[in-house]
């Protein structure tokens, strides 16, 4: 079956946003990333910075989520923590892109929640801790943190949020179609390979 | 660096096997299965049925493990278990081939044993239960016992096996360059993708 839909599941710093944007172009058709926080900040009333930092990384269980929790308007947040809520507009907003046509979208569980839809292609992009850390430093500049303490620190978050909100376990390969080490194959080449594997469907 | 050493870890009845195989041909590189072994009995002094069938199997856990052990002739198995005993003619035949030249190696903790070698690419196959299902039925035949429940029991030993000697766990993307699902991408493009990989390497 045609793969029109690609999820591109990712290790903080592997590369895998840049696959993404590289797979979309090649291929002509529409990558969220911006867009698909846009849209969720849109739909939840969250402010997109929020929408950004907390979708993939919070269980609800942060002071923050239940400070939001508390206050949140009834009818509108349904009684759900800030992180319950988020997820379920999350989810909804994927299912309507993904309604809408043939795209590329990056992290926020996606695998899993269109797991049901035959025509999607599941990438996962990880690679090794060194190739991170360099790519960090040069992508985003130095922090008071390690390169290595803040990989840890966002793998650790995403890898929770994950596991709380799909039941499956982070960079497992049986969730996905292909995995790649962005590290040893390179993130052009991993670009190219989903591509081929997407055209070959066709 | 140029990938001289394909490792393909497989899932029982994803096709591992046959990828392998093609992946030999297509490069022109001898396959090792068999002649593993072939080889492994020749310097364990095991019969290669026993080999081939406890080689990816046993923690040395088994009945059959004490009572080869308490039996193992001393100054040849060192008090080891029989399991402990193969595991290290198997480390060391492995290591032995992977110096004799290019190669593809299936299965047999491959990716671990060389996981200090540069030059390897490390494959892992995996496919849904339904189609493992089908594979095993139509290769094997049927037998006593369900193929849903053949699978289960074999995923087991192998997955019991790699992490006993390796300390990792079995399927974990991190542990490859590449996990391919069979079912959904096709044996022979799995094939394809790697030997396009292999190549990109020289």
């Amino acid at each position: 079956m045609e793969k029109k839909i690609i999820t591109i599941s990712r290790e903080f710093g592997s590369g895998g946003r840049t696959i993404g944007h590289l797979v979309a172009e090649k291929l002509g058709i529409p990558f969220y990333d911006k867009e698909l926080v846009d849209q969720i900040a849109l739909e939840s009333g969250f402010a997109p910075k929020f929408v950004e930092e907390h979708g993939e990384h919070s269980p609800g269980k942060s002071l923050l989520s239940y400070a939001f929790a508390s206050q949140g308007v009834p009818g509108i947040m349904n009684g759900l923590s800030t992180a319950d809520f988020l997820w379920n507009v999350q989810c909804s907003v994927i299912l309507q892109l993904a309604e809408k046509g043939p795209c590329v979208i990056v992290g926020r569980n996606a695998d899993y929640i269109l797991k049901d839809r035959k025509d999607c292609l599941h990438a996962y992009i990880h690679a090794d801790m060194d190739f991170r850390a360099d790519r960090i430093v040069r992508l985003y500049g130095e922090s008071e943190k390690s390169p290595e303490a803040r990989l840890q620190e966002k793998d650790k978050r995403r890898r929770v949020n994950y596991q709380h909100y799909t039941g499956r376990t982070w960079g497992v390969s049986q969730n996905y179609d292909i995995c790649l080490n962005s590290a040893t194959i390179g993130v052009e080449a991993c670009a190219d390979i989903i591509v081929s594997l997407v055209n070959a469907s066709k």
